[in-house]
């Protein structure tokens, strides 16, 4: 790999290589070449979305197979749709309801959608490690939709892909394009949060500032080995950032020995208007959804026009997705090489 | 917009002008031309249906997502029939175990579908008027599957298509192609029923005189309101009719305050062949199904070949789905105006 | 039909006739012949299913209704790849949630099916007999996907097509592309397995020797009137086999009447390594998956390089029921006539 990445990391190898991962399993093994990568291949489907005909053949004749061991309507709409947008012959496996239930080991089942000549497949799985316990053993590529409290790397991507466009409209001051120097709190269950661990993974590789806050309970017990700065008071968390990025509380941490009750959270750790003049005046919210409203985040703020990406963090899913899934498949369609830096 | 409708409510506006709607939420924002232009445009697919390659791309390139969030075999497996069959990239979400479950408002549920650039959405919901409140908030035409107790406006206009079909084949002496001077009895739970109340507004738009019957517990309060001349007493609402139509009874019903025993509504509100035979010789029988075989009608009834339209009623069904989607499409794919009336 | 079956039976009908079955419900109707060109039609699928782009457009614009009432994540999903692989328009109908549930009858579903112009219908239900109910009932071709403890077709002509694969492979020193003289032993649930009839009816079609083996409590009343040697010491049955396919003992079994513990079973019916020995040198091992590793067999039997055809299996399946869609829709495309023999 002749990778040349420059001070901004936005330089791809020289020409000819294929992306070096045969699957998607989380931001950690990733360059920060390799993300901005797949930011970059995004906008195009991103435009492609917003044209009337939004389809395109680029995987037509390929099998995707979503196999979803945990339910999640929006991240599999959201794949299913990336899928058959680019043509692709798509399948969703509801697991919950599969012959897992009936005893068969994940790896089984990982063996089977192998022999049935998948092309890619994408895993949701209760369970840490199981997308790298699949990716082992099938010869496509696979992509993790989240599991457990290890990753949710297209949600990362797509908050970055999200930021990004923000950042290029010119309505950061700090920051323009680059994600050097940006400000960033991540507030909610850093804990058992996958989309907060890629999203830290992520945003501190391209060089962002980033805090966390968290209820003392809910905070990981490594945290300092992260590149983040720990608080456990959000009034302090916020205080001039540029980008407050909330996370879902679960219902079932809500009371219990993590929160005393959905009031209490929202008093001590929830985005209200008040809160959120803490942070500086051009502050962006992002939620990854689906929100409790008037728990993590109140109405008033999650529905300010100006403010908050959290529409545009659906809108950047479905095309991100389809840069993950086209990318990753270009081997077995014979399409090496990288395309021309944007 | 220059409409002209004739007596016959026949004729569509001066060419180049789009269906002026938006959405497909009930019968009762639509002018009996339009109801009539929907049918019109359904014909041309009841033809590709029944050829032997039934597959047409017209809506290639669009994405139609299938939001049901009260379950529903039929209309489902209809409408996913109808966008596939109009070459759309069709995605089905089971709301039953979606995000609205994890405390989504539907609102949010909306925009994300929104945000994910659906072309189209349809909707089945179990409150009346949550088609209306999506419709709304999202850009792309909704269709309403069936909400609560308002409206199931596909269900009424594929029954008038099935109707026409028969009056057009000559089998009814009193009405030809008109639907002027038809009686009609609709049976059943009239105040729980969105088909009913769906019919009603169809029919009595297009001329039929309508009859409708029911328990009294059954009865909408308001009815006086509604064009229809209301019986409780079958035998007598049933005589001289052109067409009887069944409405499903609920099996939450069948005990209770509305509904002695499944037993007990038969004997006075089922259609048995010797009630048939008060209607008039030539009578047509309806039902949306799926059937209560023996509570709200007779095996022999349903099974008459003669006279059950029940079989062609799906048929019409999927018909009617895809002209539908095609017409509450054409502003986003850039067909705009009124095809040449048949 | 001229049909000219060689003592091989390896002859097709002289030119121009079709395939002489509307359904495919199950392996009892099928002559010799019949079988074997399902076999060769498969092999096309095979080699597509191995190539980069392995997409047909051979059905498009069909519909394929997949209606499973019996929850089968592989048989659904294998299906669905198959449909899809083809170009059809596929759409599952999951009757675990349908109108079923409502009280309508099976023959209603059917007909409901049919008036919405599928071009073929998957079935699986729990009830023995309910396919050829309904392919009773509709004009379309039906494929039985499993019936209760009737029939599985399409499951025992996939292993007939994995074990031809191996015959020609020329792994076994008996039998070499011929199924005459290969000896097989079934092993498991006897009695309810729907796998184990099919393929008994199939293999003693094709001139295998096959032996079964079951508890006493699992083995079929009316043993004596298949043509297989019945076993209840599994070291005896295997003695010397060619083939060992072990089935899918299900959990309701696995206390009670039948069957003590699974431990007992796997001590006295299970494939260790040990009993695996006794077997031909060659033996290959079978089973139609989901697999309880350390009941039915063991893991390092399972796992088996050189010996386990279980992954070749869930291949074949996906390419077998792509020839069996293609066959039994020829006539509504169309396309009529036998293809050359391979």
């Amino acid at each position: 790999m002749t990778a040349t990445p420059t001070s901004s990391s936005r330089s791809y190898p020289a020409g000819g290589e294929a992306f070096p991962h045969k699957d998607l399993i989380g931001i950690a093994p990733l360059a920060p070449w390799q993300i901005l990568y797949l930011l970059d291949e995004a906008e195009q489907w991103v435009k492609l979305n917003r044209s009337p005909l939004k389809h395109n053949d680029a995987l037509a004749g390929l099998t995707i197979i979503n196999a979803f061991f945990e339910n999640s309507t929006r991240t599999l709409l959201s794949f299913e749709i990336a899928g058959k947008r680019l043509g692709a012959d798509v399948v969703n496996m509801h697991a919950a309801t599969s012959s897992v239930k009936k005893g068969e080991t994940l790896i089984d089942t990982a063996t089977t959608l192998n022999a049935m000549r998948a092309d890619a497949i994408v895993i949701r799985h209760a369970s840490s490690g199981a997308t790298q316990l699949i990716a082992d053993k099938v010869a496509c590529p696979v992509l993790n939709a989240g599991d457990g409290q290890h990753e949710h790397p297209t949600q990362a991507l797509l908050d970055a892909l999200t930021l990004r466009d923000w950042l290029r409209s010119g309505a950061c001051p700090v920051a323009k394009e680059e994600f050097v120097g940006l400000k960033i709190v991540i507030c909610g269950d850093i804990r058992h949060s996958r989309v907060a661990r890629s999203n830290i993974l992520l945003l501190t590789a391209l060089g962002a500032e980033v805090r966390v806050c968290a209820p003392p309970a809910l905070m990981p017990y490594d945290i300092e080995r992260m590149r983040v700065t720990p608080f456990t008071d959000f009034n302090q968390a916020i205080d001039g950032v540029d980008v407050v990025m909330m996370l879902r509380i679960q219902m079932e941490r809500m009371s219990g020995p993590f929160i005393p009750s959905a009031r209490e959270y929202r008093h001590l750790f929830g985005l209200t208007p008040e809160r959120l003049k803490l942070a500086a005046p051009h502050a962006l919210v992002m939620h990854p959804g689906p929100m409790n409203r008037g728990v993590e985040i109140d109405s008033s703020v999650a529905d300010m026009l100006e403010r908050s990406a959290i529409t545009r963090q659906v809108e950047m899913g479905v095309a991100l997705r389809m840069a993950c899934l086209d990318v990753l498949t270009r081997r077995v369609r014979g399409v090496e090489g990288w395309g021309a830096p944007l």
